[in-house]
């Protein structure tokens, strides 16, 4: 790992100051069309908004008001909810670094200033904890999400300061990390937050400001976690990944949200501190849960009632969790462990995860979102008006909000840097690990500057068109990801095929402005089957094209799902939209389900349409299923 | 349907004033050895002491005392601990009818005394509701279980005077229930509680008063749910059965225990009063509930986040909720069922319900339990000191006790009543409908006196042998049930073969003392295929011998049974223990779990073992399937 000064410059979401790569920021990279640049402009147009009004509506926002901080206005909302507005402001700041914007600058500073009013004396900050008629401060470690909102500001505070000459939040952020340091340090509480985020919050609070000591506490929070500090559940410590130390174990469990925040900050720890074997041991448990513990889609966490990680291969498609929270922060353990070791897979990962759950989130109109990603959805799904809360979290349609609703403000944030994640620099020139309509203008490592505009229909069209647009003299390498998918792309320099095989091709020469570069992925529909240790989805397969899942959703629920069968022998056609040929069979009612035969119905051949995954119930109440029983 | 009249003698747990079967009372039928005899003998010697050390330990009898009802006293355990008391007394009254015991009638006459003091003037009896610093009465009808903990009273009220001569309960729930006739008439609260049980408790006391109101008022309380009088809720209606009313209903939803309860109350309240239309339409339910959400075992519900029947088919093997209590709730319903339309296929699903989830739920020493019943456990169970108590409910190995202890009270009062699901008397004649070593000594409608002799090693072995031991002149009838599985019995009169066919052996003769007959059930291991919109075990085989449901079990987890795949061509051998033919492939490491083919490991050949699902867990940690995947 090469060591580099980290500046406060260029919005990057994540500026590790080692590492194999060094990633990119917003002004390096602009997305400008296609899939992504449309979803972008929702987010900054719609969400952020949505976000917004939702939280004035209920009563979030004003939780950080003195008639609340004096005890003398009811406080609203979950124990949470600071994190939420946290989240918004850290999303509004990657959209104006995206794309100026002086009226949500004035709302940021404006929020700001509402928080930082509500910040006491000695630094400590949330507002439903210490003050008049509230629980004592730390007085529930488990559930209190103290040190989680504290790591939610820590994170936006880096995002305002990386994003705009204001340091007004960072401030606030540095009195909250001091306190934190003082009251859980060497000599203060040996304890931990139920909840992790403190942790990366801290380390990119350390490299923003440079202040040694965030460092240190970070490295103690990931020290202390897996000792059982925290009280007995019934989810047990694992919930909290609290069960094991850090350093012993293998795989990632309990709630997957929490174990995923965590994961991210233990790589930021390692690679600040130059811990390679720490470094290894995170890598090995996220590797371990891609093998064994996550869905097609990318998406983590089976279960609904701890919102946790199952046992290996306890992947049901029924009532799949896979919450959208869940997937951003895989996302954000994955681009940390490509730049800190350069392995290219962890980028096909982040491309399955944001095709596949972050776009299955978010509404057209960018005001309804899932919270959770079922695979089968076996009865028609409901529909909620908009003004409706969803009770709870979970299951259920995309809600235009949920009494827990950290999946929005996360969806936003990811959408408002996302352009970030196209591209990194490494010691012998630029990595392109996302196609999209994308310009990048950057340097190399060297200082060499460099141009590439990369235009593409993808993912509806597997050809990735690049031209160099600024280039110095020396050679240098633009390495193109080749997803694990992809086995046949062609790539052209100039109209001169090149070899493509392996993660990535690799193209180095002393490269000219109007170079060309023609990727061409394979984008042609297939099959793809589950390890047979998946048992809710043996003898079952999908339909993958591209990066993009499939499934067959019938809208209204005329054609039962549940009686098709497809046949796994003939390949998927795609002349038009994609089909699968299949039967539907009638099945015959019997009084119970088990017996030493199956049942046999009338079957009927006909051919099955796929639409992608991301695109489910968005029109109107529908059942839906990913995984399609062969004949 | 032939009308009867209720009684209070001879220990009946339900007596239907009318229906084509007539129970018979603990002192018509005695299991007198065997399989069920043994763990009737640890109910009552260990699980009810058991049962009430932790119920003093935590205070959940101390609830009753007068220093918790003037406040000087803090109220302990959940909303619903009071039930706990209720049903461990009904579980000590059949067990006094069962076998009599003054010392357990002295502790019966005290906690009755100890609960009468706890009654407020008006008749109102809760401990968590209505006293100095606590909630008022019915401020939390959705979850404060006020009505269900009084319904509870009822049972336990109608056991104690059904099995003794001691009225003390009786009046006590008198006195309850006018209360609640008053306060929920038809000029009171227009509202339901939020767990059904107070329905069948109104019923039951009812038929043992003979007071019509009570009947009433159950039939209002039903009129009434499904009309979203509860408040809505993350869970929804359907939660609480009161998303549809009960007439329009379909099928069983929502959480298990509480639309079981309710059905059992429904169909009592049907039989009183003679509404044909209603008993069919939760007939209906009921086996709709059978052929779509029901798992091999006959356990019901399969979600653990709300305790809950899911869609038609989501039946995962993995996490199986399959809670004791709906297991047992399953049976009330099913036997109230059969008792008003004679429908012997009943007494199949409770045949089911006992060997795979009552007895599965029982330690070999009565003092530990299961909560929920997972059919595949793939990492090692833990092992729970006998001092600990689980926190919560749901998953996890056989726990002493749990925070939500419902299952404990509730197998104690099956178990010590279940002699009494032997048989019945219709109008024909005598019916047996469970094989157990068994006396019975009853009268015919006609009022003749019948006696019987059962003798049999079953279920490890299919024979059973009948002696009539007490005859009258005249001929009946006597009818054994044909299990579903039992193709192939044959049934002998006296050494003469009889025809055996259809769901059961109907013999009709002049019956004499010493008459003997011989069923012989075919006991041969046998594979079971699953529905194939069960997705969870598609490709699967289960193995079942009579009733029992078979598993693998790997104490240790020496064996890697998700490894396994068995020959379903190939018969299970039954000779020493019952084994399958299979392989064991060992798979290779994969960094992701899915692609365009599985994955193809070393296989090697062996003869896999398998033990009853009720043994499993037994000795020391271990891993378990029920399901298993096919070559």
């Amino acid at each position: 790992m090469a060591a580099r000064t980290a500046d406060l410059t260029g919005g990057r979401p994540v500026v590790p100051s080692r590492g194999v790569l060094r990633p990119l920021g917003l002004s390096e990279v602009r997305i400008t069309g296609g899939f992504w640049a449309q979803r972008q402009a929702t987010n900054g147009r719609a969400t952020l908004d949505h976000g917004r009004e939702w939280m004035d509506k209920l009563g979030w926002t004003g939780n950080f008001t003195a008639e609340v901080g004096r005890g003398s206005a009811e406080r609203r909302g979950r124990e949470f909810s600071d994190s939420e507005v946290y989240k918004l402001i850290e999303a509004m700041s990657w959209e104006t670094g995206r794309q100026a914007d002086p009226a949500r600058d004035t709302e940021i500073a404006e929020l700001t200033t509402m928080i930082a009013g509500a910040q006491a004396a000695g630094g400590y900050l949330h507002t439903a904890f210490g003050r008049p008629g509230q629980q004592a401060r730390y007085g529930d470690l488990a559930w209190g999400h103290e040190l989680y909102c504290a790591g939610h500001l820590l994170q936006a505070s880096v995002a305002r300061a990386r994003t705009s000459g204001d340091d007004a939040l960072l401030n606030v952020a540095r009195r909250v990390a001091d306190h934190v340091c003082e009251e859980f340090g060497p000599a203060g509480r040996d304890a931990v937050c139920g909840h992790p985020e403190i942790e990366p919050g801290l380390v990119e609070l350390f490299r923003a400001t440079g202040e040694q000591r965030y460092l240190d506490q970070a490295a103690l929070f990931v020290a202390r976690r897996g000792r059982r500090t925290l009280p007995r559940h019934e989810f047990g410590w694992s919930y909290f990944s609290d069960d094991i130390p850090v350093r012993e174990a293998k795989v990632l469990r309990g709630h997957a949200v929490r174990a995923l925040y965590l994961a991210a900050g233990v790589v930021d720890l390692a690679v600040e501190t130059g811990d390679d074997e720490l470094l290894e041991t995170v890598a090995a448990q996220f590797d371990r849960t891609l093998a064994r513990r996550t869905y097609l889609t990318g998406g983590m966490g089976s279960r609904h009632l701890d919102e946790a990680f199952s046992d290996d291969f306890v992947l049901p498609a029924d009532r799949a969790y896979s919450e959208t929270c869940a997937g951003i922060a895989a996302i954000m353990v994955a681009w940390r462990l490509m730049l800190a070791t350069g392995r290219e897979r962890y980028a096909d990962v982040i491309e399955r995860i944001l095709y596949n759950v972050v776009a299955t989130a978010i509404g057209d109109d960018g005001r309804s979102f899932f919270y959770a990603h079922t695979l089968h959805q076996r009865s028609l799904t409901a529909v909620l008006p908009g003004d409706v809360e969803q009770l709870g979290f979970g299951g259920g349609p995309r809600a235009p909000w949920f009494e827990v609703s950290c999946c929005l403000a996360n969806t936003a944030r990811m959408l408002a840097s996302l352009s970030t994640y196209v591209a990194s620099v490494d010691d012998d020139g630029l990595r392109v690990h996302q196609y999209a309509d994308a310009d990048i203008d950057t340097t190399l490592a060297d200082g060499r500057r460099v141009g590439l505009r990369m235009r593409t229909g993808y993912p509806d069209d597997g050809t990735v068109g690049f031209e160099v647009t600024a280039a110095e003299p020396g050679p240098w390498t633009l390495a193109l990801r080749l997803p694990a998918w992809a086995a046949g792309a062609t790539v052209t320099l100039n109209g001169e095929p090149q070899s493509a095989t392996g993660d990535r091709v690799v193209l180095r020469r002393d490269f000219a402005v109007g170079d060309r570069i023609v990727l061409a992925l394979p984008m042609r529909p297939r099959f793809t089957r589950p390890d047979p240790r998946i048992d809710a989805v043996r003898g079952c397969v999908a339909v993958e094209q591209g990066p993009v899942v499939l499934c067959v959703e019938s809208v209204g629920g005329e054609l039962d799902l549940d009686s098709l069968r497809v046949d796994a022998g003939t390949d998927p056609a795609a002349d038009g939209g994609v089909t699968v040929r299949g039967v539907a069979e009638e099945l015959p009612e019997r009084p119970w389900p088990y017996a030493d035969a199956g049942p046999v119905g009338q079957r009927t051949t006909l051919d099955v349409p796929l639409v992608p995954y991301h695109r489910w119930a968005r029109s109107g109440p529908s059942t839906m299923r990913v995984w399609l029983p062969t004949t």
